[in-house]
């Protein structure tokens, strides 16, 4: 399915035409795009091209389909399994120069912006308005990237996914059309839902130009904390309960002790090391309050405390740093390895005993994979530091992480929660939902993108 | 595309066969199988089959299959839009028969239930054990039902419309394959939304046999009150404030002048006659006291008042029973004539300008049309009250319904809030998203349903 030489060159020179020097075949450039943060290793496209507008994209994605080049779309590089890679060679398309907020709607608390806007750049943004974009993957993704890989994070149990959050997209379809997935109403019973079929489509079916968002109301107040616990069973069954309990926490985090001992090195704090909880609450003043105690009273009856407020803003962003920084405290844990991401997710009543076996297996295994998790949606990683010059290492890590992923499965579970299959974890899919679910999301690949152009060979393959 | 009667004979016989006297062609089952709440003409199908398991379905389906009958999936005919219809004839799988609820795991608020179940069944079922089921669109329609439509109703401002309480499927495909969209995991990134591609296909894409459904705890304290306003403009007004200051209000609907008469005749009420507000808060009891105070200010502020409180559980039944039959009470106002369903949404600061303006125009027109709407999520329906055997009559409710689309449409707004597309809607979709999204539907549908078998002639048209 790669071109050969001369075809590649053939469109690059059309590119070139098109785009000048935003047209661009350097092999440190090619190699940057392919760069995620992932093990899997680096498939450079074979040209870059930096589109800023629509009708860029457009004109991009026309002169690929002319020459059956693959595209991949491009937003931060942020992702987790291997999504921006180019195994089939192609024209990486950035997207990063397209940047524009659109349009704020305070009073319908909602928005438009193009994907090369980042989470952190639209909350800036939203800063004076009393409103803010609630998603936080950790890392400092663009909107286009995280409506592609469905994202969710830390927010996510109180705020919901992506899924939850776009209203409407546009898209430029593989024929170079633009399409319209839904208008900007709350709801819409309009047919099938071509919003939530692109939301996580990873780029497979069309490319993301224009994101109508969801917004939420700054909280009137925000209270965090952290608290320890004996062992992550225990953490596991505090968060379970909260959930249970209906109590709507913000945010509810784990991480075990080997993670808290990297975030301690690696962010300078200085949290007992022991598996913990991070938490946070959004609301009124009374009802922060109220949902603070009650979660007192759950972590301790659960065996875990002292509960440690913290009360200053700085304290709570110094916390949550540490907490986004954790994949990278993590592998400065066995310098000189590379992280193989997990992000198995279970209903939440059986966490604690995923966590724990896990836990165990990891143990056994003689891993070193620190755990952290988005546990009040059921959403844990964990972590193995893995040496990529040893074969053994990584047919070791490669078997744990099939006995993770088959133990989820087996609790009803998914093989990711938030990630994306990307190239990672295409393997999965068939065991997780079957043959029949596998045939519908070729068959809907096909439709879209007949010459099977747009990010081929993630989620699943098909033709040659 | 009509089969001839020779076939329709033969596929018959071959149901017969395997459903024995479950497989009924008689003219009056028939007809009530095509007969939904609407003033589309009836179109019955050629049998109707009461299939009560999966594999029933399964064999049904594949007896279809084979002499390319149309399938028309039943579950209460509460649809609004003729889902139900059978304009090219075809065999109609009734599914009231399966009601299991399969499964509950509270400690996952999620259930695991058969298409026939209905949401009233499941509520009763539930009582015991703390939780409730939200979604509730006044009929007592099928839980499937609700799925193919992606219905929402009076709690959807609160609680979300289908797309968000669905977590899993599995469908019978139309050829013969069952497809499972998702594990039952609180959220997931594997492969396209295949779930919510389901929810609103309206049976145009298989026919859904087991529904996981997220589940909500019952409030610790409910309160409900009745707010009369000067007009419908302050009316809306006071809801778009209440939602854009972030009041959590799990239910608030409009009443016009013409709709609270109507409900005062036929549920035996004593509303003041001018426009109002029905709202419902949700939460403990403090937070239901703080909410019912701050709405009590804005509504005043609008205008509105004096707020009656529906302090005892009772008064607040009555008062929303009534809400509920308000379809019913407005058809009393001129017997003998059809409601002709509309069902508009816009973004929330448009809701008083096109209330408003549809207002104005039904006056103008010398309609009778009450107006009741789902305000907060700025949906709702006028229901102009049309002598079917007057031409002029027909033809002039067309024209109001044709320019309060348009009106919706010119405020980014929807053709349907939450009916779905049917046959009466499916000259709005184009006009609403625009030829790309009508193609991408028709692709989806043509992957999935080659033979366009299922329920064919509703949401997009393809063939012959």
């Amino acid at each position: 399915m790669r071109l050969s030489a001369e075809a590649v060159a053939a469109a690059t020179l059309d590119f070139q035409r098109r785009f000048g020097n935003r047209a661009v075949t350097s092999d440190a450039v090619r190699a940057q795009h392919a760069h995620t943060l992932t093990w899997i290793e680096n498939q450079p496209p074979d040209i870059v091209v930096f589109a800023e507008s629509e009708s860029e994209v457009q004109d991009a994605v026309k002169i690929a389909a002319q020459h059956r080049l693959p595209i991949i779309p491009f937003g931060t590089g942020s992702s987790l399994e291997g999504h921006v890679n180019a195994p089939m060679g192609g024209v990486s398309i950035d997207l990063q120069g397209m940047k524009k907020i659109i349009a704020v709607h305070p009073e319908d608390l909602d928005c438009v912006v193009e994907p090369g806007v980042t989470r952190k750049e639209l909350n800036e943004y939203l800063k004076s308005s009393g409103l803010f974009f609630p998603i936080d993957p950790g890392a400092d993704a663009s909107i286009g990237g995280m409506v592609a890989t469905r994202a969710s994070g830390t927010n996510a149990v109180r705020y919901g996914t992506m899924k939850d959050n776009v209203l409407a997209l546009e898209a430029v379809l593989p024929n170079g059309e633009i399409l319209t997935t839904a208008r900007r109403a709350k709801k819409t019973s309009a047919g099938y839902d071509l919003t939530r079929l692109l939301v996580g489509s990873e780029g497979t079916l069309g490319i993301v130009t224009k994101i109508t968002l969801k917004l939420s109301g700054l909280p009137e107040a925000v209270s965090a904390g952290v608290c320890p616990f004996p062992d992550v069973e225990s953490a596991a069954n505090a968060t379970i309960l909260t959930i249970q309990s209906g109590l709507p926490v913000a945010r509810i985090e784990l991480l075990d002790e080997v993670q808290v001992r990297a975030c301690n090195a690696y962010s300078k704090l200085s949290l007992p090391e022991q598996p913990i909880l991070f938490v946070e609450f959004h609301g009124t003043e009374a009802s922060v309050a109220e949902q603070s105690e009650r979660f007192g009273e759950i972590a301790a009856e659960c065996g875990g405390g002292t509960f440690e407020w913290a009360t200053k803003p700085e304290e709570r962003t110094k916390l949550w740093e540490a907490r986004h920084n954790a994949y990278w405290a993590a592998t400065t844990l066995r310098p000189g390895t590379k992280g193989i991401s997990t992000d198995v997710c279970v209903p939440i009543s059986r966490l604690a005993e995923c966590v724990a076996e896990t836990k165990a297996d990891i143990e056994a295994s003689g891993l070193i994979a620190p755990i952290v998790g988005h546990v009040g949606d059921g959403n844990f990683h964990c972590l193995p530091l893995i040496d990529m010059s040893s074969e053994t290492e990584i047919a070791n890590a490669k078997a744990f992480i099939t006995r993770l992923v088959e133990r989820a499965l087996a609790m009803e579970g998914t093989c990711t929660g938030e990630h994306g299959v990307g190239q990672g974890k295409m393997k999965y899919l068939e065991p997780e939902l079957g043959k029949p679910a596998l045939d519908a999301m070729r068959l809907i690949k096909q439709a879209f993108d007949p010459l099977n152009i747009m990010n081929p060979g993630k989620i699943v393959s098909f033709g040659t």
